[in-house]
């Protein structure tokens, strides 16, 4: 049956279905509104396991759940699945590629995409990791290409075939990296009659001095460690000048080197949605060099106090001035926020709103198999503990219970066996067909 | 390690990883040869549940394994993915896009593909289903279609939204059809505000006075009767005479009649992998009107002993002249065939072969929900109790454990909750975007 929505009540329309806009509507649910959710797809993405979909642990299902299950229950929301084109805040009206929605508040959390610095051409060689889509095609590429090796005579390309570049030493590049250790020395040790896939070599490329920056100084060492035990080659100080379809360019401290490879996984930088760039312009304001849009401590836009921006997709100042990270939890937390400040401005209009505070409840990446290093408060730590930590934070956190259940009887299973069930190519696989017949013309590093 | 692969030994090439290249394979396991099996693709496909992807219920990866998995134990067996092009049986060599394989004994089971008899306009209005890429096309439209449905305003166009027409009463188009009636009557029922999904019309067309023919008369009527138990209409005698982006043409005994629907679904012809053309040519033979080859009893190409054809590429006699179906199970028992064959010609070359005999275990489709019919020798069941069968023979034949735990689990799951986890729409989805501009023009049935 349907229930009809309520009528004559204020509308908040929420653009995103990921963590912050999702957050922001589950909040409003005993509110007195009414909840339009607008999202491109019609599933809500739990990012952080992205990788394992990318590296074939995972199947996409699993970390993808259906928007309107979430909210089947919420009586005042309802979910569209459609395309924001543009806003109209002076008329409070969002415009859709096909309609018009009029709201009462508008909160904008359409997250973040890769940015290639303004290497755009890079993109097609170098695949960044956000949508379900780009692992779709991360996942070819990986298997695609000890296909080609195994089927290559000459021995050059069979080992471009075989060497990775990741770039970005963020937690998304070191997972990837650590995942690509695992599948090379574990999963596919036996697969193959002509190539040893453990002879594949894997390189991380970071810019910074660091790898994983954001962790303190004794735990990166540690991490640094655990992954150079993985057998993956850590570059720091070392900067990407240019990538093509049979090498990576890099600038080191020790001067210019070109390695010869045909997978580069992009981990390294990351821009707001351009929805970000479009109502920054609509409302007057600036937006940052990555097109976050500037909110006030309450997440709102200058001028436009029925208008916000969280997650991703915006820039917002903690007690010391400093922007907050690009977090799952920040984005939580901020649309928590924003339900609040929405229910506070319908039942006490004109009472201050109280600015948003991040509590930061720790954060942990994992480095490959049964590895990770996780920050809790003043609590460190790195290695198995840390991953049975992160394993228990992520299932817990997994919106339904089904996957939850899944999800553990997949990892017991590839913990106990190497596996990774989901290891199949879709498509046409060009790269495979090229490699045979493209020959290679740079010198290897 | 890479054990080596004998060497100075007949090499047997099989085309194709499905049921009959992979079973033919398997049985050479302790053979004196060498196996090369080539595939386009990195898996072997378990086709029966394809319809269970194409409709949300089960991941790709639950019924894809990778080939190099299953027959990663076998010593004297390698795998190949790549792409066959072309045939020389007069010098015993495969042409692949970018190689060349030089064999003794060629075995080919390249499947079949989807056929619209001469109207091959049709296929991207009416998608069929033999591949991965053809099940996540189909799941996108029609959980698209009840997104579009949800936001259309007008009623007529929403109707037609709503409307899912099955071309074929053969398993496949029953399948279908019996899960697009769960996933109307009970999966997306509460997920709507301005639809009701239970409403949906859900039509299979057939042109022959039954459907699921090849059963026999009274299992036939039980089966009609639960298919039209579940709100499905059933339009027998009935042929398409065109299909639209709006519309499929039909000639019924009682005239011709428009039916308005977006969502079109085929299920009713089947052609050999154009493969089989290629070889029949090369090899001086004749392919029948669906491009399948004949082959001897012992499934040997005429005049070429150590050419064979298998499973949907072949056509097979029985003992009374009829051509074998195309089933699975046929496939398998081909495979066996051939490899003792190849192993017969190796050891005692001369001695007369036995011809391939199909031995008929049963067969059995599902109908939705929890009902099947399925038929064992003499013993025909059409209820619950075919689909507990069909599920404990359909879970065991899947070749990986992992995936028979987890398809069980979530079969469990779905079972109890009514749920389908995997509903996530890929890509763009382009019917959406078309729907709530274009308006329609014909009248409706």
């Amino acid at each position: 049956m349907n229930r009809p929505l309520p009528q004559n009540v204020p509308h908040v329309v929420i653009v995103g279905g990921g963590f912050g806009g999702l957050e922001t509507a589950r909040r409003l649910k005993r509110a007195d509104v009414r909840v339009t959710m607008i999202d491109r797809h019609n599933y809500h993405l739990f990012q952080p396991l992205l990788y394992q979909v990318a590296t074939g642990g995972l199947s996409p299902a699993n970390i993808a759940t259906p928007l309107r299950s979430i909210v089947r229950r919420q009586a005042n929301c309802e979910v569209l699945m459609g395309e924001v084109i543009g806003f109209d805040v002076a008329q409070r009206r969002l415009i859709l590629a096909d309609d018009e929605l009029q709201y009462d508040f508008l909160v904008l959390a359409a997250g973040a995409t890769h940015s290639y610095f303004g290497r755009d051409e890079w993109a097609k060689f170098a695949p960044g990791l956000k949508t379900i889509s780009d692992a779709a095609d991360i996942r070819g590429r990986i298997y695609v290409a000890f296909e080609a090796a195994e089927r290559e005579p000459d021995p050059e390309i069979r080992k471009s075939l075989m060497t990775f570049v990741v770039v970005g030493g963020g937690p998304t590049g070191v997972e990837l990296a650590g995942a690509l250790a695992e599948i090379a020395r574990h999963t596919l040790k036996r697969d193959f009659r002509h190539i040893r896939p453990q002879d594949a070599r894997i390189i991380i490329v970071e810019a910074a001095p660091r790898i994983l920056s954001h962790y303190p100084d004794d735990l990166c060492e540690q991490a640094i460690k655990k992954v150079r035990s993985l057998g993956i080659e850590v570059m720091i100080d070392t900067k990407v000048t240019d990538i093509n379809d049979t090498a990576v360019h890099l600038s080191t401290p020790n001067g210019d080197t070109v390695v010869r490879t045909k997978t580069v996984l992009w981990g390294a930088g990351v821009q707001a949605n351009p929805l970000g760039r479009l109502l920054a312009d609509d409302a007057g304001v600036t937006t940052d060099r990555g097109g976050r849009i500037p909110v006030t401590p309450t997440c709102q836009i200058e001028n436009h106090n029925n208008v916000f921006a969280i997650g991703d997709i915006a820039v917002c100042l903690d007690e010391s001035g400093k922007p907050l990270p690009g977090l799952a939890a920040v984005a939580v937390q901020q649309g928590a926020h924003v339900a609040s400040v929405i229910k506070q401005s319908i039942t006490q209009p004109g009472r201050t709103l109280s600015p948003f505070r991040y509590s930061n409840k720790g954060s942990m990446a994992t480095i490959g198999r049964a590895a990770a290093v996780a920050q809790i408060g003043s609590y460190k730590t790195c290695g198995w503990f840390a991953w049975i930590l992160w394993l228990f934070v992520h299932l817990m956190l997994i919106v339904q219970f089904q996957n939850r259940l899944l999800i553990l009887i997949q990892w017991a299973w590839s913990y106990a066996t190497f596996n990774r069930s989901n290891r199949i190519i879709l498509g046409e696989p060009a790269l495979f067909r090229k490699s045979a017949k493209s020959k290679t013309q740079d010198t290897s590093a």
